[in-house]
């Protein structure tokens, strides 16, 4: 068994006031929405409760000029949902940024600094 | 009063298994010891406890391949620190990979997405 290798992670948030409108976890509910084409169904392949999906999707919509969730008749947990046309345009700019960060994890900076951290962190001394 | 302008955050974190090698607020402390001379005082500068700025400064020591912070004698609380050569160059790689990002925050996409967020979040229906 190896170590693991040092990891780079990159976390874009935008955010409109206090509240998060757009991050890494909202982004992949969105995407799970899309998918699964209900909230619940969408929580539960994120293994996700329904009350967490819920409150995410219940931000994004207040966050935005425009929803990006619509629930369809039946209500949101026996009814269907589906990212709106605006709500697809949001993720894919908010993929276009993730993309745009790639360029950190190539760079000789990180190469160095990747080189420089321990294979597992040592015990308190 | 004008409504705050929607906010770009980019928070870049390091990992060594599962602890943080660098990040953020790691970066500041590292910066504000190098500028204080001392664990203690770069915590007050921070509004951090002495024990929240010690537990960060132990789990950089215990990261990287040589130390990024030294004590000098009298102890970690009454004598002084400094950050060592290492953690210089570690701090000066970490804030590359930083002003890489800055080309999201002047990307189209980004100016796209802020012009879609609201001034404020809607109340909750």
């Amino acid at each position: 068994m190896t170590a693991p290798s040092p990891v780079l992670k990159i976390t874009i948030r935008l955010y409109c006031g206090e509240e998060i409108a757009m991050g890494p976890g909202k982004a992949d509910l969105l995407d799970a929405i899309a998918r699964e084409g209900s909230i619940s169904a969408a929580g539960r392949a994120m293994a996700m409760s329904y009350r967490r999906s819920w409150l995410l999707v219940d931000a994004m919509n207040r966050c935005w000029r425009e929803p990006l969730v619509a629930t369809r008749p039946g209500g949101a947990k026996s009814g269907g949902a589906e990212v709106t046309a605006f709500g697809r345009a949001v993720l894919e700019n908010y993929r276009a940024l993730q993309a745009m960060t790639d360029d950190v994890r190539a760079s000789p900076c990180w190469a160095q600094l990747s080189d420089a951290i321990l294979p597992a962190a040592r015990e308190h001394q």
